[in-house]
């Protein structure tokens, strides 16, 4: 099972390493799952990842220059294509072919750089997460953040899978509000292929304020209102949540305009064993035509999850000084249960080779 | 032996954890002997001390907010009552009976928040250092400090035990004046049984700039000085320092009007091996009525105890250089010596049981 | 073979433990092979080094003063004379002849203060690095600097060995001009007694932009160039660089005056294993007259070598996170892998002994 405090990684998974427009033509460094990246586009476009330590005298590549062969080195000046062969080393015509770095399977796709950090043979392009809303700009407005989190990444997944902690944490900005509402919200969780599914409806509730801003709900409407998360392995979580007027029928068709509609994207990627990368991207559905609204929205789900950041690494941090201690699940881990089974299931798979040497 | 870098902890002890007026309405938080803690004062006015981390998630308990039922997680929002015990789930009418924290005994008293971090059974309240002065306004107007140090705790009682650092350490504050008269003061020692006593005589000196400021004494006045410190395990001193006019008969009575006389109450609460808080209240008995007589000695306690924690926390860490270096006593180790026998004695009668097992 | 990440230090040798200005009437205090040391001038002039830790209480002795009889601990006053034997305790007669702290041989000379931090037995100080162009301040005037760097000491010493670094780590400063003209530069490298001698030729080529502003050479003068370095165990190296219009003989003689010409020492001396200091002081050999000259050569190579400080910083950090994988040497690192290899003999030989036992 894994560690609460520790969760190790999976290995053969694509995990958000940047979003595409960090990616320049200069080299961009992360650390992913503990092994230091180096990323770079090239001048048709294309990007490429490899590992930032040159094969000669261990130099940080990202101190280097993109050139058209591809990535040389800042020291002494070897050359790396995208493929992590060695193309050029200055006063030496041959090169010998153990000089190359390795490099990582890449996909560019829905505004995500994804990469791959396992076995590269086993690098399939179908297993990325699917978010087609990041392609449709007129529907689904929208923009994206990224937060540096000292806590391990499936503490992030765990907090998206039990939402009471809303008029909790969020008790100032979107947890503000009626607390039962969200605390006693009907719940069906199921389990899916690639992870877990739930969701949450609040029926013929009071909007929340945010809600009545967003959607411009009258005086004294009640909704229906829900949130819809999946989560995906290794750490995909796409949720959308909203709220129609009692008596639309939300319940047998969401998709009706005229009520408060918002997806997010949440990416969990792990750096270290205690921190992670939080990618996220959240999409107006509502107030499509008006980028003040998808300004708005933006700086409201960042101000968000600046609170959750707050108690994700204090859990950390006191998960870490006591991690034999036990924890005791509560009605509400329902889902986050689920997930964390699915994660392990992942886990085990992937290291019962391993297991049977 | 305790080791001299990095004593133990004695458990079985109180400490302060706090000053009292460290402890309102909002949860405050420290770590002592290495577990973080959790305080707060309930609506009655009530202080309770509780382990800083939730039994659901390990979620600091300082997240949260205090409550009518006491002090509920600000993460899912779990309630715990001052004795530990968890008294509301959100969402969930039946409360397990493992749900629950640790709770630390508490004592109010004398402007101290004792702690008793060991076994709670044994907690005896006749055991709390008395401290009197701290209830006399009257007589004994005061104003208390807290440092944070990063040195073992038994390396401020090691301080406290040799004053013939004085003229060194201090020598531009309290130490400054005739040098020797410090050095050679007349040293009477005694075991004591909870640790040691000891009394230094500078008769027929000229008293030191500040105690002139202070008292008032003519020009010419030739003084009897006295330091009387006593040490009781595991980590107090209480201080007598004063003066009297040669010809008083200052050795028979120190406790006549006219001189100069101040008390200091040091404590010292291990936060970890190698980090402490300095507990400290300063009294003024000469000038009672001057509320700025008072606040004139804080503020030279205040500076003199900062020239002490450069020395302590550079001691500390040479200490922890080389932790297997022996060290050399010298004569003014006396009451040094007794002190740190006194909680030896303490720490292996703590031990004991569990060498027997 | 000396580990790439973390050589280990060689004991019995001459380091440079500070500039001879760095040195006054109060204590100064280093961290050198992983030792606490702390240097004081004495009335007389003369320097000591002694160990930062009194035998009493183990205090730092940079917190104390230096007095006529030595150095004395400022917190309980014991007083040590540049041989490390106590002279005087505060209120004790009888010094014990424990009472010592240990004392390291030191030499000052041509502006550096040498230590021996080996076997006291060992120290001949003829083996001191020479280097007479600091005495010579007319031919030679010049200026010095140190940095601290977090690298290994040895990673600087490579950086010395393999000059192909200049056209990519300085391409903004001194490696600007024609990258091919360093590159494929005529290389002769000559094992030495004390380590590796190397001159690289630039013949008949264009003089780059800061040796035309230095040395006046005239439009369209075409020069032959030199990079002359010695490296003698453990951690220094001597540089002298220059150039002569094409024509003049440079490769006869290189000591005319008219051209440009520059000399650097270069030495690391260890902090820790993963840290050094780097004394350098540079002469200027062209415009001996004017202090301007002199100033600017410095603020240059103290520009150019924080763009070597930032490389070395993190390819310590890269070695060290994956310390077992192995480089690749280049052509270029042929006097590089020589220096180590003189090294290595070096630590062998001092090493020798204790494997026997």
């Amino acid at each position: 099972m894994s560690s609460q405090a520790n969760a190790p990684f999976v290995h053969n998974a694509w995990y958000q390493a940047a979003w595409s427009n960090e990616i320049g033509d200069t080299p961009f460094a992360r650390t992913l799952l503990n092994e230091e990246i180096v990323l770079f586009r090239d001048a048709g476009g294309c990007v490429y990842a490899l590992e930032d330590r040159c094969c000669h005298r261990a130099t940080p590549l990202r101190l280097g220059e993109v050139v058209p062969e591809g990535l040389r080195c800042g020291y002494h000046g070897l050359t790396f294509g995208g493929d992590g062969m060695c193309v050029g080393i200055p006063g030496q015509a041959k090169i010998p072919k153990q000089a190359r770095v390795r490099s990582y399977p890449v996909v560019e796709r829905q505004e995500f750089v994804w990469i791959w950090m396992g076995d590269p043979g086993l690098a399939d392009e179908s297993a990325i997460v699917d978010y087609p809303w990041n392609d449709d700009h007129a529907n689904w407005p929208h923009k994206h953040g990224m937060y540096h989190i000292k806590c391990n990444y499936m503490l992030l997944i765990d907090n998206l899978m039990d939402l009471t902690h809303i008029p909790y944490i969020h008790r100032k900005t979107i947890g503000g509000g009626s607390r039962m509402d969200q605390v006693n919200a009907r719940m069906e969780v199921k389990r899916t292929d690639m992870g877990v599914h739930y969701i949450r409806w609040m029926l013929g509730i009071t909007p929340p304020p945010t809600y009545v801003r967003a959607a411009g709900f009258g005086d004294g409407v009640t909704v229906d209102r829900w949130q819809d998360f999946e989560y995906m392995v290794p750490a995909s979580v796409i949720q959308w949540t909203g709220a129609l007027e009692v008596g639309c029928g939300a319940e047998e068709n969401r998709a009706q305009p005229g009520g408060f509609s918002l997806r997010i994207y949440h990416g969990a990627t792990p750096e270290t064993e205690n921190s992670c990368f939080y990618f996220w991207t959240a999409a107006n559905g509502y107030r499509q035509d008006e980028p003040q609204a998808t300004e708005t929205l933006y700086q409201e789900i960042a101000d968000t999850f600046l609170e959750d950041l707050e108690f994700l690494e204090a859990q950390q941090s006191a998960l870490e000084a006591n991690p034999e201690r036990t924890l005791l699940n509560m009605k509400s881990d329902e889902a986050r249960v689920q997930a964390r089974r699915a994660f392990d299931r992942m886990l085990k798979a992937e290291q019962a080779p391993l297991a049977a040497e």
